[in-house]
């Protein structure tokens, strides 16, 4: 095919005498005065109040700017870093402090036992990012090679069968996405303000796409015995650590996992195979998964007696109560944030649960004297994350915020005192889902106002 | 509270007799015997096809395993590692060939330009991983403070202004997911077999979810003059990357993005702020955007006359063409792999569109002749990756698979000769959407089909 000269044809809209302001011109084009914003910010709040949706915060936000010209910034005028060798990319070191951490309030590291904390304050969206989910582990992190890992599946089944990754690989794959949850998330918060930051109060909670295979489908390859009712997971951590599931979930949604947010599990995820509970407490979707063992009763493994239960009214202790309840959280502002003087902000946070999608999300600014019902943000998916926003006028005095949210069973989030009486509070208490307040002082700082 | 002796009480569905077989003893409770599983896949082969979706492939998957007692792992034996004191997490070493890559086809290095591609044949679900997510640049990688940072906006509006980072992160933020593709994806591919993987011929190519503002808000802060038409968005780095916007796009779903996948942006995705133009070419979504200007008219630069056009017939160009076109492509198999056998197989793939979201994907396992109509997987959205998945008995000989994409237009993807008539060859073509076939030969293996 000949290379013709080519003559520019005209995008339909546009008037056919070129205006050609060249990028080198550009670069100098530059306005000779910019007025002061804030000024116009405050005419702007002052005007869409009565408009769109599309308020702003209040005027103190942004310094006044009255120059003569605008600098062009160095990067304009030089060579950029090359694509690194390493490909692999990482976030911008201005953004160091955006991390997981421990926890500072609780802290039990026997054995190479740890957690880290996902920076929900932080969090856009309702992807957790791969580097910043949440971790616990009971044994520290193996570091498995996927070529040798198999996953056995016996005991009461017709056909006990050993797989390696790529048998599992090979099956079509399903993607979801869920959040997941430590059922330890808040366990610092029930009668004092423990924590500072929603870091450390909520950060046992993370959410993404989850990729793997149904497990009912590889059940149905071995083929469960008459009488089968429970299933024992097992990690091949140091730890071996196993819960066991009823077979109801096994069949329904358990997922057996290998990848999450595009890419095979992080190690601290339980790479190269884990469990998948949707909805369920987190240490139920059994990391590091070697073994599944088919029974017709569970196994009351130290998982099942010694934690993971829940006190009862009476001294009693429930056991199995695996399905995260529907909670929410505010996450902006939340605890050591600092709003910037009186104006309009807004609220957002994540609602979530495991029996379902979010049907609504109330917030109160007065304590929980008046609430109203915030935004939520779609995608609205089941046992997700999902995003609230609501807009608020700060008027500057101390104001006791909180988030309220309802699911698709009708359940409401209770608030601290109602869950507490119901769950009593001896030992470990996990299962906290109660209202969670802050407390925007007088000063605009933001404190954990559980009492 | 006093602390009560606990007595455990049972989960509704389970028998009040324990058998706590405890998970010191589960360690060593291992099946003594484990049948060859491929004989019973193969035996699940035969049933399956009579009864659900859960059909696996051939039976020559996975080795068979007759042993008297499987090993325990060395990792169930050892703590594991501490978390690391750096606390953003990595993939495990044994992934490290999951990365990106610079494309080995089309090499263009001057002044720091460069690309790298995403590997789509390892991707999992719809969400690419932000350490993953394609780059292009035209200098290499500025590394912005974002303390420093300002957006100006001016030209043809009333009030023009200039925006910190602080300030633009106090508007409502919104979160979209949408994929961004490069309008050069396919580039090298039109009409020989250049690339080797998926990776090479369409890596230019990843999906998140984005968060910012949308532009309309701003624009509506600084109020257009009548008359305006277009919009400049300028980027802060060496090559001061520009493009002109028609406003229709600016007023209707454009972005101004400061995050992805969660967390802010990469500083190779244009940290702290970038344009985003949903559905349109990449370079449209002007990254370390530091300049809006309104005008009347388009600017005509570099990017829009000698970069960025579309020869037609008759030795024309068209400029601004910026909406991506209806596509797909089969990532599993795809160049590079080769199939074990005989069997069953699952087909699997993206499909996108800039105009709206993906209605059908058609499947071709004989280079065309006949269509079957592939499974979409939910949520579907706007402008987003859906991925697509078809169940498929290779019997061995060659096949000429590919994928063919339906939008909510009506518009279908049309054949590599269909568009390059209509498109002609002269140049750089862009905007290469033609169905992509692979070749699986006798031996198995994938390989680039465009002749």
């Amino acid at each position: 095919m000949s290379h013709k000269r080519r003559s520019v044809i005209k995008f339909a809209s546009v008037p056919s005498n070129s205006v050609p302001t060249t990028q080198e011109r550009e670069h100098s084009d530059l306005p000779s005065e910019i007025e002061p914003r804030s000024q116009d910010r405050r005419a702007f709040l002052r005007k869409s109040m009565a408009i769109a949706g599309t308020a702003l915060a209040s005027g103190t936000v942004g310094a006044s700017v009255a120059q003569a010209a605008l600098p062009i910034p160095e990067s304009n005028t030089a060579f950029g870093r090359p694509i690194p060798e390493t490909m692999y990319g990482m976030p911008s070191k201005f953004e160091a402090h955006v991390n997981r951490l421990r926890s500072n309030v609780l802290v039990n590291r026997q054995n190479f036992a740890d957690w880290s904390m996902t920076p929900l304050q932080h969090q856009h969206g309702i992807i957790t990012p791969n580097g910043l989910f949440f971790e616990r582990h009971h044994t520290g992190i193996p570091d498995i090679d996927p070529a040798q890992h198999r996953l056995v599946i016996h005991g009461m089944v017709k056909n006990p069968l050993q797989f390696t990754m790529d048998d599992l690989m090979r099956y079509p794959s399903v993607s979801k996405f869920h959040f997941m949850e430590c059922s330890g998330n808040g366990l610092t918060d029930w009668t004092k303000a423990a924590s500072t930051t929603v870091q450390q109060s909520h950060g046992l909670l993370s959410c993404t796409q989850w990729t793997g295979i149904p497990l009912s489908w590889i059940l149905d390859e071995v083929g469960l015995q008459p009488g089968a009712k429970w299933l024992l997971f097992e990690g091949a951590d140091g730890s071996a650590h196993a819960r066991s599931i009823p077979i109801e979930k096994c069949l329904n949604d358990a997922l057996l996992v290998y990848a999450q947010g595009g890419e095979m599990l992080r190690p601290e995820q339980g790479y190269p195979l884990r469990a998948f509970m949707p909805g369920w407490e987190g240490n139920t979707s059994v990391k590091w998964l070697r073994r599944i063992k088919v029974s017709d009763q569970p196994w009351h493994l130290r998982s099942e007696t010694a934690r993971y239960t829940d006190p009862m009214p009476g001294g009693k202790w429930r056991q199995f109560s695996m399905e995260m309840e529907c909670k929410s959280v505010i996450t902006n502002p939340s605890g050591g944030q600092k709003l910037k003087g009186p104006g309009l902000y807004e609220i957002e946070g994540f609602a979530w649960s495991g029996r379902g999608t979010i049907t609504a999300v109330d917030v109160t600014a007065d304590g929980g004297r008046t609430w109203q019902q915030a935004q939520l943000e779609g995608p609205v998916l089941d046992k997700c994350l999902t995003r609230f926003r609501f807009r608020w006028n700060w008027t500057g005095g101390p104001a006791k915020i909180a988030s309220r949210a309802v699911d698709s069973t009708g359940y409401v989030q209770p608030t601290v005192e109602e869950i507490a009486k119901v769950r009593a509070l001896v030992g470990f208490v996990q299962h906290h889902n109660g209202i969670f307040p802050w407390l925007v002082n007088a000063a605009g700082e933001v404190k954990n106002d559980i009492a």
